[in-house]
């Protein structure tokens, strides 16, 4: 390209620019309200709980308070639990006793279910929590080991500024209704299935 | 439901997860490789950026090395850097001078975008780096910012063990091809358009 192609080029780039800007800046500018979001992070795909644990560590950077709720999970050897369990202003609670194959028991997996949801209870009714993280929740709804409805209601009657993240596969259409922001999470392509194991800092 | 109903239900249960656990345990026993990962987490949707902060939790947790290239944020107030800078084991690196709107300066986008890949390649070739975050670089490749070709021959021949986490929309087909890992996060619903302004902890 000559000098004077690439500066025509440079100058439609600034001109287009400029004008994006303005639709953007309008944009923002309509958008000023700030209240508790209801997050819910869906799909097959890698990314779900990983999703939530960033905004746990945005929100400490914020010196936010924050609770999170694992339900399914029952190791307490991850490398999220230990990182962020560092702060003082987290209260991670690993709730699960593994996946529903692994017990066996679904009478052991409601009464698992039903202490869960009382520690997530008890955060989603203290508005000194900015941020509640409920990880794999869906399972236990979507299983029904948990009363959707209750939840749901729990979920709606939360303090107004709190912010909760509920993570998990095949969320229901009740929860997206009533969610402020979902993302579906599509498993274009993952590495397990090419025969790699669940490795640390990635996937646990 | 009679007792014995309920009973047999749970049985039923249990049976049926039994068989569910062979074959996922026989799925985990195939799965049994160890390598270097390259994720691409792209798509519209809200959590790319934060479910590649997660795994920098994780990361940290293990006591991994993790380096992070921001590369079209130039705000450093941000939460996730004032959190995650705490821990000496992550390098992290705010690389840009705003979306292109922002700075209408074609010329100055590309000169950017040269300096923060400069870093970048010097994570990408130190096999210290247990995890390279390269954040939103998407748009420096698709703007034409940085020579595809060139970037994506770099995170081939990285260290082989190192992990990658690579976010920003629309993720091009060679990038896609390259990576072992790849979500695709859909924008179901998103607060935003509902009058909501970006807010700490859950957007920056």
């Amino acid at each position: 390209m000559t000098d004077t192609a690439e500066n025509q080029r440079n100058q439609r780039h600034a001109a287009r620019m400029a004008r994006k800007k303005a639709i953007i800046d309008a944009s923002i500018a309509r958008a000023d309200q700030k209240k508790g979001l209801l997050l819910v992070l869906t799909g097959n795909g890698k990314g779900k709980s990983s999703s939530a644990f960033g905004m746990v560590g945005r929100s400490l950077g914020h010196g936010m308070k924050v609770g999170v709720c694992q339900f399914l999970k029952s190791r307490t050897d991850t490398g999220e639990e230990a990182f962020f369990s560092r702060d003082p202003n987290v209260a991670w609670h690993v709730l699960g006793d593994g996946f529903t194959w692994e017990t066996q028991n679904r009478e052991q997996d409601i009464a698992t279910s039903l202490r869960g949801w009382a520690v997530a209870q008890h955060m989603l009714a203290d508005a000194s929590y900015d941020l509640v993280v409920l990880d794999e929740l869906t399972y236990l709804l979507n299983y029904g080991y948990l009363d959707a409805d209750q939840v749901l209601d729990t979920l709606a009657a939360r303090p107004p500024m709190q912010h909760v993240v509920v993570t998990g596969r095949a969320a229901s259409e009740a929860l997206r209704d009533l969610a402020d922001t979902v993302s579906e999470i599509a498993d274009v392509k993952h590495a397990y299935r090419e025969g790699i194991t669940a490795q640390p800092g990635i996937d646990l």
